[in-house]
């Protein structure tokens, strides 16, 4: 049942908060097993919540615009009295949390019902929730495969249909790796319109949170939710909310809409860029776009996140490396020994590229690309193919994401309601990225919506 | 002769711009060989300058603002036809400017006449302007000592009368330290606030360009032509000019003015403390306050600008380190050895550093601060006492700017108008710096203009 559903329901006294909480629990409790997408239920917190809003609603008031709606997300939103864990072992120690993450205040104050915490790689280090802590995250559509990553877990709850709605974070393609492997929407929104706070951070500058949804408009009213002004994440910018939720129907008459070629027509499997063909074609978009440099631009994000993720952790490498991931933990200390140049020369490029790819966005309102650059891949493999390169799969697969996050622009993941059409190995979903200017949301809404009416986009069922 | 008078004298065709010049000129020939200030003068450029004002005036038309007034920018400013040396050898081969720096287009869109370009440490990275390739600059006050840097040719120009406005850069104190040390006016103005395009780089986060002067409104007549939005500095932000030449007489009044304490009631020779004592005095300003983490926020600037600064001269420093200037080369060499992780620290440090300070301006709107901890040492000294450690001079001469200027608040430099009255040694000058909240060098000029009216501030005559 969608969000937006359940909301009516309960919000129209058809269903109560309570029932609706109890099915989800209990769906949880059968099916999680299979996925590991849950790595901790807040069933007291569920209920709780619950009773609050059929309390709400039983006194006549209003009860919020998702009141009952269960979510959850990712294990790296603190939760009050849950310690936030992001995957790590080390964190399995410190206390527990003292107070919810802005965005979890947010969902609550809109009558939303946490169900609990979810599987991600360590430290948000990677893209595939294979965890060595927690146990590897299965995608629903194919339980030999990977969700994807780092936010596996709250795609695969949501593809797996255990909740409607689920929040994740996205540094390097976080979010939208997973969405495509999953086959259901994710939004990374422009950097600094959703406040961090109360998030465990991974590269201040690249950091962005958003939701997962199986259709555009619970997506929708989730962003919706999400969005209001904190100081206290200092990437935060004094906006007014912008919501989408009432543009779902002015359809993308007007936009000028291109793909990207280049770097985004290259490092993939054939199903990545026939799936941007199949909505170029049905937005009749004919037009190429060149992102200049998106290989350089991926390159300093690389370098970038290596660093500041290897000195963020850098007592507990020196302390207790035998703690972490061994994959994860390899990769930081890698970072932590880069030499400054690197970093400034990274930084550099960055501020350039950033500067060249906006100057894009004066002759085209959105541009459509790979979101991973093929379906997803059995837990375990190591390798594939990519341009007749044998290549490893783990940082290959934010080939396309990468250079558009480290930028800040938002982009919209978009499932193809039917992966036959982009002939997808096993029938398995992919998604495409809607990129926009920044701030731009409202126009990958618009083109996503009409993509979900004419029937290209939607999440495809999984099949267990 | 001020820029104002001359202007004026010029405009109401008393003298003209001709005349001017070649006096200028004139006096650079036979007094520069003392200061070693300039480094080139474009005798052409300026007489071609000044017949054009000339022929403005006689066709009836407004010569501008700056109408006939000579003055010289830091040889790290493109002007057109000329090498842009940045005070190094290794530049001297390279092709010359096709085209002025912007600060160098607007002074010549006001009417000033370009006399020529002024010495600096090399590429910017030092305090002292003792230079290898172009010889020491001297201090007009004293043969004998620096006159501070890297802007220390223009410094030592406008202090000499050479020319009344100088133009120079300012990354970690290079505009400020060389101004209090040549007792006169310096303007670091807020970061983003003038465009940088057409000047040799530095470091790019703290990179500002500013005006010198021997009078508080020849300083605002400079600054306010120099403002003015140019879209090809990334750095700059979109806003209207604000000039402030009309706002000297406004005073001090309402303005909450306090003194700094801590980092910048320490480090320092007493002259420095009595400096800003005078000052105080002169205000009532009786209020201290903590400018938290100074001195780590200094740490951050150093780390940033050497690891910068290293990449800026890789390639020159594995292909011809033996023409680099031995002292910039070795601290250059030791930036491109950094590990990323304390740049990385470093930043962000810098970032909440930023956040701290800038929370102070709720409760007060001019800071005073020591510009430099002493005057003039002597050229070639190495060491110092400072709170009874034996410390090298030439970092310690940006001990009291540097936390300042790595977080772009606008800040100008007065010089004491009775150097006795802060006994400093052989009654050389020294200056203190007003510091200022984002984009309020209004108020900066409010405080100084008055204690110029009170003859507190005021540049000292030099001896020669």
């Amino acid at each position: 049942m969608s969000a937006a559903a359940t909301a009516a329901a309960i919000r129209s006294r058809q269903l109560r908060a309570a029932e609706v909480t109890e099915a989800a629990l209990a769906d949880i409790a059968a099916r999680n097993p299979r996925t590991h997408a849950f790595t901790e239920v807040t069933a007291a917190r569920a209920r709780a919540e619950a009773a609050a809003v059929d309390a709400t609603i039983a006194a006549g008031r209003d009860p919020g615009p998702l009141a009952g709606v269960p979510y959850a997300v990712k294990n790296l939103f603190n939760l009050e009295g849950v310690t936030t864990r992001a995957g790590a072992k080390i964190e399995r120690g410190r206390p527990a949390a003292a107070r919810d993450a802005f965005l979890v205040r947010r969902l609550r104050a809109a009558g939303a019902v946490c169900l609990g915490a979810l599987n991600m790689d360590e430290y948000a280090y990677g893209f595939t929730t294979e965890n060595a802590h927690d146990g590897d995250c299965r995608n629903p559509h194919d339980l030999t495969r990977i969700a994807g990553g780092s936010s596996g877990g709250s795609a695969a709850a949501a593809a797996d249909g255990l909740v409607p709605l689920a929040l994740g974070s996205d540094t390097n393609g976080s979010i939208r790796v997973p969405a495509s492997l999953c086959g259901i929407y994710g939004l990374k929104p422009s950097y600094g319109r959703l406040s961090r706070q109360g998030s465990y951070p991974f590269v201040a500058a690249l950091d962005h949170l958003g939701p997962f949804a199986r259709d555009i408009a619970d997506l929708a009213l989730a962003y919706d939710a999400l969005q209001g002004f904190d100081a206290e994440d200092p990437a935060q910018q004094r906006r007014d909310a912008e919501p989408v939720s009432g543009l779902l129907g002015a359809g993308p008459g007007g936009l000028r809409i291109a793909v990207a070629d280049d770097h985004f027509a290259r490092n993939g499997h054939a199903e990545a860029f026939a799936a941007v063909a199949v909505l170029a074609r049905a937005l009749g978009a004919t037009r190429r776009v060149t992102i200049p440099e998106a290989a350089r631009g991926r390159a300093a994000a690389f370098l970038i996140t290596m660093a500041e993720g290897g000195q963020l952790h850098l007592p507990d490498l020196r302390d207790r490396p035998g703690d972490f991931d061994p994959g994860t933990r390899d990769r930081f200390l890698a970072g932590a020994l880069l030499p400054a140049g690197w970093v400034v020369q990274a930084q550099r490029m960055r501020a350039a590229y950033r500067a060249a790819v906006l100057a894009l966005f004066d002759s085209v309102d959105v541009i459509l690309a790979p979101a991973t650059p093929f379906v997803a891949p059995p837990l375990g493999q190591a390798m594939t193919e990519l341009d007749g390169r044998i290549l490893p799969i783990r940082p290959n697969l934010g080939v396309h994401t990468q250079p558009i996050s480290c930028i800040g622009l938002p982009v919209l993941v978009v499932p193809l309601a039917d992966p036959a059409a982009a002939g997808t190995p096993h029938n398995l979903p992919i998604g495409v990225q809607l990129i926009a200017a920044p701030w731009r949301e409202d126009v990958l809404f618009r083109v996503a919506a009409a993509l979900e009416r004419a029937g290209i986009a939607g999440a495809p069922q999984p099949l267990g």
